[in-house]
C-alpha cells in the first residue's frame, strides 16, 4: 500500500460525533479523489475544504460518483445530499461584517450542515455602522451559538459577547493590509477582548468554528440524561 | 467625582448572566478598596483577580465588610460565601498537566465557584506521560465542559479534543522559558490544533475561559424551552 | 560644560507652537533638575513626563523653584500655573475604558492644560458595555477632537470613529496580558481599524496625542485667515 | 438576496460627511460591478480602491453606466466628474520621498478630491537629500494639512513634524526588502517618531490618511459656530 | 573559472560520513547540471533536494549520464544506484501526521537511503487519533532512532518522546494556516516541548533530520571499539 | 489530597530510562520540599533546576533528608551521591564559548551525571578566536555525544558539526542584549545552520539536551543485541 | 511636468562621492527608460538594480543610447564603460559561502566598479567547511575591505571578523528556509555576533555594503593630507 | 583549573589590533576580579563593559591592582592609564540626540580611547530640531568616521549620511517605549535607511561600534605601504 494515502479516521464519528473532513489545500487531485472515493464507499458524509473552482472540477470528473457538489462560496466539495435539519439542536447564526468574509462564514455555515444543524449568514453587521448590528440584536438572541468571523481590527465579537450571553465563538479573517494582513490584529484583537468568555479559534478556521459549536449544541443533548439525572 | 474612578456595570448579571469581575493586576489598594466596597453595597457577588497576596491583605484591612476572603491558589479576592452549586447546570473539569498551571486553573474554577458552577481540578495528566491521562477517561466524559490549561508546548487540549466529545476551552499558560516564554508556543499550538473543535482563550485567562464555560451551561437551560418548541 | 546635558529646543515654541516636553524615565535626578531650572530660568512653561512619585519628590526638593508639582494621576512634574484655557480652541475630550487607561489619559489632559486647551477625561465607556457609551454621543459630539485611550483589544476608538465626524486619534494602552501585553493588540486594532480616518499614536503617548489634537486645533485659527481670504 | 452582497452604508455621508469607499482589492469582477452600479444609483460619488488595471477593464466593461473612469496612478475606479474643490477647506499636501510612494499618495489625492477637497502631491522629498526638502518648506507652509508617505526607514514625517506646525499624518509604503518589507520598518520608524504630534495609519492606507485628512478639514467649519459662541 | 561555480566539498564523507547534498531549489538548470556531472564523474553518491518535476525533467536532459532518477514523493534527484542498506546500522522510522507531512518525510527517508540507512515511512499516526499511534507502539520500539514529521500544532513529536527510550528528532512542517502557516506553531511546540531529550531541526529539514539520524547511527559503530576498550 | 500537588511519574525510568526532573523556577519551597521529600522516599535519584542559591538553602533547611546538595554553577539541587559513571556508555562533551554559558553547560553535566554518564566541560572555545577551538579537535573526537552552548548569534555548533562526525546538539543560551537577547539569534542560528545534522533544544535547556544524549549514549546498547541478530 | 517622475539627485557625487543608483525593482520600464536617459544625458554613471532580465531587455530596447549593459549575474543595468579601477583606492573582496549567495556578491562587485574600485569575488568560503577558508587567509589580507555575504545562519562574516583585522560588512542573503527564510537568521547573527567591530547593512543589499566600502576606501585618501598634517 | 573561568584571547591585539574586552553584565564580582587581575599582571590594557556602579566598587575593592577606575557615563572599568592619542590615526565624532544617548555614546568613545583614539561627543543634533545638526556640519566634516547614536525611531545617522561622506557608523539605543522598546524600531529603521552605505552594529553596542572604526582607522595606515607602492 502506498505510505502516503491518507488513512481515514472514520471512527471519528462515534468518538466525537463529527465526520472527518478533508483538508485539501495542499493535497493534489488524485489524493482526493483517492479519499472522497473511499469515504463515499464507507458511506460517509463527505467535507472536503479549501478547494479551488478548478481543482474541484478536475476531482469531479476523476470521481467513481457523481454524489458530491462543489460549493464557490465556502470553496468545499461536499455530498450533494446533506442530513436534514435537526431543529432540536436549535440554530447557530454567522455573523461578519462584509463579503471578504463570506468564504470563510461559508465554510462554517456548509460544515454544520453537513453535520444536520441548521446555520445562517448575517454578513453586513461590522462595528463601522453599528446601527446595523443594534437593530439585529432581538435576531441575533435566538441563535443558540453564534460565530462571528471579521477581518481587519476584529472587533465584531468584542461588541457581541459584550451585549449578547451566548456562547461567540470568534473566527479571524485574513483579509487586510498592512498590520492586518493574514488576520494576525484580527485573531490578538480578539484574543485579548474585554468581553467576557469569548472564545477563538484560528485565523479562517470555518471549519473549526462549527466544530467548536457542534460540540456545545450536541453537549446538551448528549448530558441531557446525566444533568437529568 | 473622580474620572478615575471605576464605573461598575452592574447590569451584567441581567445582561450577560455574569457578574463583573475585577481585574485587580494594576489597580491600586484604593482602588480596589473603593471598587469591593461598592459592589459589596450593590449585594453583588465580589471576584476580584491577579491579586498578590501582599495587595489582598492591605485591602482586606480597609475593607468595610468582612465578607471577603484571599484565595492563594487562585489569587483571588472573593465573597467569603459563594453561591452553592447548581447541579443541573453540571459540572466543569479543568485540566492541566501540573503544578505550574495551578493559578490559572483555580482562577477559572472560583470563577465558575462565584456563578453557581460546579468544578473541579485535574492537574497530574500531562501528555509526556500519557497513561495517566489515558487512565482518567471515563471520568472525563462525565464533565459537561472542559477546560485545559497548558504552558510549555500546550499539546494537551489538542489531545483532549481528539478523544472527547464535549466542549474543550484551551487556555494557554505562561510558564515556560526560551521559545514558550510567556505562553506564546501553548498559545500557537493550541489555536493550530489539528484536533477539530477546540477553542482558545487568552494566555492564563482562567476567568475568561470559566465565562465561556459558563455561557455553554446557561445556554443549554435558557434555550431549552425555545429548543423544546 | 557637559556634554550630556540635555540642550534645550527653546525655539520649539516658535516654530511648532509647542513647548518642549522633557521625558523622564530614563534621566536622573540630577539631569531633571538642572533641565527643569533652566527651562524655569527661561520662563518657559514646565512639562516633564514618566515620572514616579518618588523621583518627582527628589526632583522638587533639589529644584530652584517651588512654582512645580507633582501631578500623580499623570505622573508629570508640571509648572503649578498653567495658562488659562483659550476657550476659542474648542475642547478636547479623552475617552477611556477603565481606570487601567488613567495615566496614559491623565497624560494627555495635563499637555493639552499646559498649552491653555480645555481638556478632559470620560474613562468609562468600554466597548464591552456599549450602552455607556451610546449614552454620552450628544456630549462628544460637543468636541473638536476626540483622544481615544485603549488597551487589551483597542476596539474603542474604532467604535468611535465609526460613530461621530471629529478627528479621533487613538492611543493604544500597555494594559494587559498574553497577546495584549505591552499594548501592542491594541496598536494593531486601532492601526487596522475599518473605521475612516482614525490615526493613531504610539503606545502609551499620551503627551503626543495631545500635540496632536493641538496641531489640530491651532491649524484651524492659525490658517483662519488664509482660509477666509 | 445573496447574502454575501455588500449592504452600502449610505448613511455614513451624514453621520461622517464621508462617502463609503469600496475596498476592491478582494472583491470579484461581479460583486464590484452590483456595488458600484448601486452606488450609481443612489446618485452617490463613487470610489473604489485597490483595483488592477485589468480587473477595472472588466468592471467598466460591465457596468451599467459610463460616469466611471479608473485612475491608474491612484489603481482606483472613480466617479467621472468629482465635486469641485471648496477651497474655503484649505490644501492638503501630500509628500513622499519618490515615485515608489506614488500608488499610495495618489490614492490620497484621489480619496480627498472625491471629497471636494483641493490636494497635491510633492514626491521628490526624500531624507537622503535634506536639501530638496528644506526649499520647499514655504511652500509646505501654505498647506493645512500634510500627508507624508514613506517606505524604507519612514523618517519624512518625522523630519516634516520637526519643522512644521501643522497637522501631520504619516502613511509607511509597503517598498521595500529586508528588515523594510512590508512596509513594517516605516511604520514603527513613524510611531516611535521623535517629533511631537505626527500620527500614523495602516501601510499603505492613503484613503484612510484622506479620510484623517478630511475630519479636520470639516471640523474646523463644522464646529465653527459652536466656537464662536 | 566562473567565481559563481559551486566548489564541491569532496571530503565531506572522510570527515563526516556524509556526501555533499546539493540544495537545489535557489539553482539554476545549468548550475544545476553543472555541480550533478562533477559528482558522477567524482563517483560520488548524488543527491540534489528541493527540485520539482519540471525542473528535474530539464536537468536530467542535458546531464551526461543517465545514473540519475528523480523521486517525485521527495522531490529529489538521486542517484539510480543507492547503495544496499547495511542492516547492522539498524533501522531509522519516520512517522507522521499525514499525506501533507510526505514531502519532509520523504527527503528523510531517501536521503538515508543515500547513505546506505534502512528507512521506512509510518505516516497515519496524528495525535488527533491517538488510538492509531498507541497500536503502533511496538513496531516503533523497532526502530534505532524516530524521525518524527509534524505541521499544524507539532504535538506528535512530544507524544512520541513521551512513550519511547530512543533519540526522537523533531521536523517541523510548513503545513498550515493562519499561527500555523510556515511551521512557526509547530517549531515552537517541539522546542518547548515537555518530553525530556527531544531534539529539533529546521522546518522542512527532512535531509538535516536524516543526517542527525545518520550521525547517531555511524556514532555507535565509530566508536564501538573504544566504548568496547 | 491536595489536587495541586506534583504527581511524580516514578515509571518514567522503566519507561523512558530517565529519572523525572523538577523544573525548580516556579516552585515554591513548600512544593519543592514535598516532591523531593517524596523522591527521596522513593529511593529515586534527585534532580531540580532552576534553583536559586537562596531558594535552595530554603528547602535544604525544610528538608527530611540531608542527602541532597546545592550545584551553584548547574543552580541544581541534585542527590548528594549520584550513580558512578558508566564508561561503557562513553563520554560527552559540553562546548562553550565563555563563563557566561557557565549555567547551562553546567546543568547539562550534572544531569547526564545524574544519569551516569561521564561528562566533561570545554568552555573556552568560542568562533572569535578559532585558533582555541582547531587545537582542541583531537579531544573532542574522543566523544561519544558533543553538546554545544552558545548565546550571542550561536555559531559555535555549527563550526563544530562541520569539522566532526559525531551528533552535535546545540544549546543556545540567553545571554546577549538587542537582537540576541533572550537568545533567540543564538536559536534560529543553529536551526538554521549550514552544517548537515546539526540539532538543536530550546534555549537554556541544558537538561533537554543531557536526556537527548542520554537517548543517543542508551540506544546504542540497548539496541545492541537487536543489531547484532 | 509629471508628479510622479524620478527627481535626480545629481549632487550625490559631489556631496558624497557617490553616484545616484536607481532601485529597479518597483519601477515600471517607462519609468527607468526616462530615469536612464535623463542620467546618460546629464553624463552620470547609470547603475540601476534589482531588474530581472526581461524587464531589462524591454528597457534596452526604448533607450536612447545603446551605451548601457544588463550584467545577469548581478540583475542591474549598467553603463556598458565604467571608469576604470583606481588602484592606489586599494581593493575589495567579496566572500561569500555559495551559489546562492551570487547576486547579492554581484550587486556589490558592480557597484564598486561603477566607482573605479576594484573588486573581486571569492564564493566557496562557507563555515560548514572551514578549510576552504583558511587556505585564504593570506589572499584575504590583502584586500583593504572585505564583504561577507552569507545565507542561513550567516556565521561566515563573524569568522571572517574573528580572523582577520580589517573593516569586515557583513551583507545577509535571503536565501534559507524556515527559521532563515528572508534572512533574517542571517541578519541577526551578524548583529549579535561575538567578533568585535563587524557591521551589517540590510539584507540582500550588496549595493549598500559596497557604498559603505567606498566610505572607507575614500575616507583614506581624502582625510591623507589632514592625516599627515 | 576552573573550567569556567575566562580563558583571555591575548593574542588579538596582534591579530586584530585590539585588546579584548570584557563583558560584565553577567559576569560575577568574583569573575570581574579574577578576568581583570589576569589582564593587569599581563599587562594589558583594561576594558570592562557593563557594569553597575554598585558591583564596580566591589571589584575595585578586590583587585590587587589600583590602576583601574570607574567610567560612570559609560558603566565601564577601565584603565587608570590609557595610551595617548594617536592624532595620525584622525578623531571620531560620536552623535546623538539627547542625553539618554549617553551610556552608548560614552562607552563608544571611551573603547575609542582604549585605543589610543581621539574621540569626542556631540550630543544634541536629533532631528526633531534639524537646525542643531545642520549648524554643525562643518564641524562634522573634520572626523575620519562618525557613530551616530539614535534611540526612538533611529532616523540621525540616515539623515548624517545623507549630508556626509565619511563612513557612518549607527548605534541603535535601546531607549523608547511602545514600538521603540528596546530599541527595535531604531535598529529596523537604520537597516532600512534610504542613505547609501550606512552600516549598523546591535543595539546599544557602542563597543562593537568603536572597533568598526578602529578597524577603519587602522585600516588606513596598516596598508598605507601597499597602498603606495
Amino acid at each position: 500500500m502506498n505510505p502516503a494515502d491518507h488513512q481515514l479516521d472514520l471512527e471519528r464519528r462515534s468518538r466525537l460525533g463529527m465526520v472527518e473532513a478533508i483538508w485539501g489545500e495542499h493535497k493534489s487531485v488524485d489524493q482526493l479523489v483517492r479519499i472522497l472515493d473511499a469515504l463515499a464507499l464507507a458511506g460517509e458524509v463527505i467535507l472536503a475544504t479549501r478547494i479551488s473552482a478548478d481543482k474541484a472540477a478536475a476531482v469531479q470528473t476523476l470521481l467513481s460518483t457523481a454524489a458530491v457538489r462543489y460549493d464557490a462560496d465556502a470553496r468545499c466539495l461536499v455530498s450533494a445530499t446533506l442530513p436534514a435539519a435537526d431543529r432540536a439542536l436549535g440554530a447557530v447564526i454567522i455573523v461578519g461584517g462584509g463579503s471578504s468574509d463570506l468564504p470563510v462564514a461559508a465554510e462554517a455555515r456548509l460544515s454544520l450542515q453537513a453535520h444536520g444543524v441548521e446555520a445562517e449568514l448575517m454578513l453586513d453587521v461590522g462595528v463601522a455602522g453599528l446601527h446595523r448590528l443594534l437593530s439585529r440584536l432581538e435576531q441575533l438572541h435566538g441563535a443558540r451559538v453564534l460565530i462571528a468571523c471579521a477581518g481587519m481590527e476584529g472587533a465584531l465579537p468584542t461588541v457581541l459577547a459584550g451585549l449578547l450571553p451566548q456562547p461567540v465563538i470568534g473566527v479571524p479573517v485574513s483579509v487586510g493590509y498592512g498590520v492586518s494582513a493574514g488576520g494576525q490584529a484580527a485573531l490578538h484583537g480578539m484574543l485579548a477582548s474585554c468581553a467576557p468568555g469569548l472564545t477563538v479559534v484560528n485565523i479562517d478556521n470555518g471549519y473549526g468554528a462549527a466544530m467548536a459549536a457542534l460540540r456545545i449544541l450536541n453537549n446538551r443533548l448528549s448530558s441531557g440524561a446525566a444533568g437529568g439525572a
